[in-house]
């Protein structure tokens, strides 16, 4: 049997952990699925059918255990190890991420920042010096790279992607507004906020029906 | 009959407009669904589907006039109307996202930028004064405003979302990493990068297969 795991799903299963680490650990040791249902905007059947993919946790009655279902959903999701990051485009939006505490709380580790712009390229960035872009290929090897973040124009973003793969990156968390061509083998997640406004905007327009169903009636 | 579309069906929408209003005008007055597919990553079935979901466009053998297509998509996702945005948290992500153009051809028009901060407070930008995150309520209530964009930490998100619904507001961009609750007849997108970030972790855990399948082999 083979099971698809859906992106929405990965998506809650993200949300889960999130619920479960800001649970308080001196008053809430257990979660039901209808409590972790209620604070992810989901239903308790949709926490067990997206919980059961991955094995069987929890006892009927009982809950969920919160340490022990936050360290199952770390495993699953690949976050107890540390990955390793570079950065691609030091403007403001990678500046931002530079600076975003959560990506080293997730084993994110931003190793190493590239620039083509000779007024950035040598500034601090704490431990790490912005490098020039030319380098790329050389640091990504060295450093093992595993996954880069590319924060740079759209026109940049496809031969960087060719160039960090072609050095063994893996994954690409791209923040470019353009479709990237990469091996099968390579895991690309675009954050692509015009794509989130078109979808608000499709919402805003389609508003008969939760979750964005248009058409005139039941089926 | 009820058609439920998609979020990944929307997000495609979004991409075949990126697409068409990329080819040019010169040389490409017609795309086919297979080159639309070639260029967004995904089949020419698949395009035909998305957009029969909307109406019967194109000819067979003819492919899509680009134009009229663009224009239909345009129309499909409300974009050929201005959407009246108040963008709250003057911030780093704020501030990148008020100078990013693509909200503006967008049609998303950012009337205000609030912060709490006093150092911040009373600044331009460009033709908007930043205001004082109290004066919240009146200000989207005068400019009538249907969008606002959420840029501020989790712990401000939720009391702002709550005051930009009572003032009116109809669909939220939220950039804060948390679940908003709001009414059902409000839009919410959230653009996480954290969530985007494990999403990527659990690709690169769950290699075989693209697309994150897990499991071993057909079923």
């Amino acid at each position: 049997m083979s099971r698809k795991v859906s992106d929405s799903t990965v998506r809650r299963l993200s949300q889960y952990l999130r619920i479960l680490e800001g649970a308080d650990p001196e008053t809430r040791t257990t979660l039901s699925s209808e409590e972790l249902a209620e604070e992810a905007g989901t239903t308790a059947a949709q926490v067990r059918k997206d919980l059961s993919l991955f094995g069987s946790f929890g006892k009927r009655g009982m809950g969920y255990r919160v340490d022990e279902l936050a360290d199952h959903l770390r495993e699953i999701m690949g976050l107890k190890k540390a990955w390793r990051v570079a950065l691609l485009g030091a403007g403001r939006i990678g500046s931002a991420l530079f600076e975003y505490g959560a990506f080293r709380r997730r084993g994110f580790d931003i190793m190493a920042v590239f620039d083509e712009d000779p007024a950035k390229v040598g500034s601090s960035w704490g431990p790490i010096t912005v490098q020039d872009v030319s380098e790329l290929g050389t640091v990504l090897a060295q450093e093992a790279i595993e996954v880069v973040i590319l924060a740079v124009p759209a026109h940049a973003a496809q031969p960087l992607a060719e160039e960090a793969v072609a050095a063994g990156a893996r994954g690409i968390l791209n923040f470019a507004p353009t479709q990237l061509r990469v091996p099968d083998d390579v895991a690309v997640q675009d954050v692509n906020v015009v794509t989130e406004l078109e979808a608000l905007s499709f919402e805003l327009t389609h508003p008969n029906g939760h979750g964005s169903a248009i058409g005139n009636g039941a089926g």
